[in-house]
């Protein structure tokens, strides 16, 4: 084996070479999805060009070719994964898929009242929520398990929270927010004392650690194809095989059955037992080439140079002095939590996003970690092996800009501000951008627009007023005069939606409902050249707001 | 719009311009899943190569790109079904999920002990099993409507099936056998009259007919993007907003959140409220291009082809004798299921694919319609738009020559078939297979090899010995003597799987169990030229003959 080389690794994945808002792409959102070399991408076509066929359902040659290389690739799943059994591997829609699956079968059999099922404060979402919703239905309690000041599950007392009650443990292999390694044979050694299961969620992990299901010895472990450059829409549930063979199934269909009659059904053997329908083949192929293309560099060595990246990264923003991580200590892989003092975390990314930055602020699906960490949220920046030290720089570079500079103080309004600022036109708005070349000079006026709009008074900032998003907050309040226009006062805790507030007001202030309702603001964004800010993209971006203005006009 | 021109339409679809086994594919297999366009390969390539990022999760310019995108192919759906509102259109993995998400989340709430569910004995055990599952936990009951000589679910005393205790009616627009419309409008109409949902299988459907979801007026409606050129693991659920917005959430996790922590978490708003965890958001964009892709040629065009080539097989084959239809008159799209006398559905299906015609045969996935139509399963013919004529021809040709040919008894043994009859040895037979070019003949050589397997006592074809498949069965016997040595019997009721299980015994007579546990059977196919065989296909082919032999010689 070679020494890892990133310049050979990254020329694998063609999207790293694009260029976003007119910059080299700089993309640290690996945590949330990462990218896919071309292999995974020509895996998915050759499927669809030379054996596309649906699986298990004929004998003709091309189901034939397409069921065996379905088939081959879950025991490809079985070897990365060290699992003892083939048909311990369960295809899933993905980790969010595998969770409810497990929590939903085996929650249902086998949890009542009293029982408890253990958390800790640092789950995602998609480990909390199908808790709770089979606790709900059985009656069972969550207890959660308090963090370390690094942010890991904390060993002291642990062993307070499990007693005869404790039925099942499921926690992070790595928290997607912390980005270290969780005690993870500790736990799974006190959950057997305790005869709890364990239930892993590998979804951070799976693309950065060895895994070996035996000598980890957990009961469920989950994780997804998307975020170890495989295709969407596929993940794993590996699960020991009397468990499985124990738990009911979780959905009905095809494969999953062995007779059907409407006097009783009888099901499938493992895994086609909880494969229910037509699976998502030309993906789980796909996904077999992606775990190929990780063994032919070495998953270890991946991971040694990811550990000197980020290693080098953690440095350069401890070196930052408004640079507050969320927790002590250099995590364990690239993912690297912040928030930075007098700014709020959507600006920063906004901002970096103005340089072809991609990070991603906000809760991160994982709201009681933030109240637990007294924060709002965070920005993390997600390190995989196809980024380079010359990333690194850059991102630290414009990070230092974007606080030291604070770019909106510093550029001097253009005199045709003046004229502009008064105007509430969006025809006005439409000309003043259409000035602009490339997006970090849209970005900046936008910034310079948020200065202009005032503050809304703190006590009208309130729940009936409040748009809340993942990354950021606005409010908004309307009013209707006697010849029937609107009055709009809004405001937002980060100023580039404060910019897009004024853009949102230009065409919507003093109009009356039907000028409202009639309003294309899909074309209006459009001509801008900010249709990104209409994604619709949880509640975050002006789409909420303007769907609430639209909403106002409508009821008034 | 010009007239549909099938060789124009064809061109699209790259697969269909292979060679299986050195003959030009004929795929007759649309029913189980349609082939993909070029445009729809290439969005999906282009998402990963250009704006790959998880939608939703991030406001970066990447994120919002794909989230835009993603938003716009569910509307490209609701445009398609003509559902009223955004928001009724919820992605999930396939029509199959759309069941089990109805019947869990609907039936959760709103069964109790004795309402009744209707079904029709024409279901796809995609539309049974969930409601039976959803039945055993509340206590509901589920009754079957009969069908009418043609197959449809019969409209006389349709009445009598409801009754105030009427719940739920879920039926197929189309059986994936019957290729026939039900009575749709008139059962929605009774439904609404005793107050029970409609829920409407709409796989077979959804590729053929018009859909206008505000005039069909039903509740639910499912189906899959693979059926309809789209890509594997994508599937849309219209459901009615108001009683989507009455329904608990199915799966928990990211994105279908408002707010979470441990005191509780509430829920965010369709359509997110359903969509739990990272959508398979490339399948989704790739699907919009599916829906655009048609819209090109227009679905009426289509379908009229369709028709014009569905009537010329039907007639085409109505004049073969041995043809059974399973039911009468012409289908209403390209799906034409019969049976052949005097032959085994099986053998008709993998002589015609040694011809590279891809049909299906077996239960297709109904069981129990199979048992209301008396039929151990049946062959199904399932034709898209992309089907021509010659295709038809050659098929007929094909199927005739099997019927009358017997093609098996018209070939003269050659003289080495003594010598190797005799021999039961695997590397004879593999040097027998060798001298074999193409598919077709080794597939008629098995065919003669299992002229020479003696038929299993007929008592001894019972439970203890069957090894029962989707399209096929078999069954074995094994014994030991005193040196340790196997010996088998075995027998199947498709004389391809018996040629097949003289093959295998070549290999495992006679021989110890440590012999036939180290047998290294893929290989072994695998220079026969017969590894489709070895596919893990629902029990059918050899590979659960095998697996059962391997365990017998365990267990001794």
């Amino acid at each position: 084996m070679n020494q890892f080389d990133v310049s050979t690794f990254r020329q694998h994945f063609p999207l790293l070479s694009n260029r976003v808002n007119n910059l080299p792409l700089v993309y640290f959102d690996n945590g949330a999805t990462t990218q896919k070399p071309n292999i995974v991408i020509d895996t998915e076509s050759e499927v669809y060009q030379q054996y596309n066929a649906n699986v298990h359902r004929a004998s003709h040659a091309l189901s034939a070719k397409a069921t065996l290389a379905f088939e081959q690739a879950r025991a490809k799943v079985q070897r990365f994964i060290q699992a003892e059994y083939l048909e311990e591997i369960i295809w899933t829609s993905g980790t969010t898929g595998g969770i409810n699956l497990i929590a939903q079968s085996w929650g249902q059999k086998n949890l009542k009242t009293g029982d408890e099922i253990l958390l800790s404060h640092a789950e995602h979402h998609a480990n909390i929520v199908p808790w709770q919703m089979i606790a709900e239905k059985t009656g069972a309690i969550i207890k959660v398990l308090p963090l370390d000041a690094s942010g890991l599950i904390d060993e002291n007392g642990l062993a307070g929270y499990f007693n005869e009650k404790t039925k099942v443990v499921s926690f992070s292999h790595i928290s997607n927010v912390i980005g270290k390694v969780n005690p993870v044979k500790k736990i799974i050694t006190l959950a057997k004392k305790y005869k709890a299961i364990t239930v892993i969620d590998g979804a951070q992990a799976c693309a950065h650690l060895p895994l070996n299901m035996q000598t980890l010895d957990c009961d469920f472990y989950v994780f997804s194809a998307h975020k170890m450059f495989g295709p969407t829409g596929v993940g794993v549930l590996y699960g020991r095989r009397d468990l499985l063979t124990a738990m009911p199934p979780y959905q009905g269909g095809g494969e999953m059955i062995k007779k059907v009659s409407f006097l009783g059904t009888s099901f499938n053997q493992l895994p086609f037992k909880f494969e229910a329908g037509t699976p998502n083949y030309a993906g789980v192929i796909a996904f077999s080439a992606s775990i190929e293309f990780i063994n032919s560099f070495s998953l270890a060595e991946l991971a040694k140079y990811e550990n000197l990246l980020t290693t080098y990264c953690y440095e350069k923003l401890k070196n930052i002095k408004a640079v507050k991580f969320v927790v002590e200590e250099k995590p364990d892989i690239g993912v690297l939590s912040f928030t930075v003092s007098d700014s709020h975390n959507y600006d920063i990314a906004s901002g970096l996003d103005a340089y072809g930055i991609a990070i991603r602020s906000g809760h991160h699906c994982a709201m009681p970690l933030m109240d637990y960490l007294q924060l709002s949220g965070c920005i993390r920046v997600s390190l995989a092996a196809y980024n380079t030290y010359a990333e690194v720089d850059f991102f630290i570079d414009k990070l230092t800009l974007l606080i030291d500079g604070n770019v909106d103080e510093v550029i001097v309004e253009p005199p045709r501000r003046e004229e502009s600022a008064n105007s509430t036109n969006e025809l006005a708005m439409i000309e003043q951008f259409s000035l602009l070349k490339g997006w970090d000079s849209r970005h900046r006026e936008i910034m310079i627009l948020g200065k202009s709009l005032a503050r809304m008074d703190k006590d009208l900032r309130n729940n009936t007023s409040l748009i809340a998003g993942c990354e950021s907050h606005a409010w908004l309040l309307g009013t209707k005069n006697a010849q029937g226009k609107f009055y709009f006062s809004c405001d937002s805790d980060a100023k580039v939606i404060r910019g897009l507030l004024v853009i949102i007001l230009a065409a919507f202030q003093q109009q009356s409902a039907a000028q409202i309702l009639a309003f294309d603001d899909q074309s209006y964004f459009s001509k801008l050249g900010l249709s990104q800010h209409l994604s619709p993209s949880r509640s975050n971006g002006v789409k909420a707001i303007v769907d609430k203005i639209k909403t106002l006009a409508s009821q008034h």
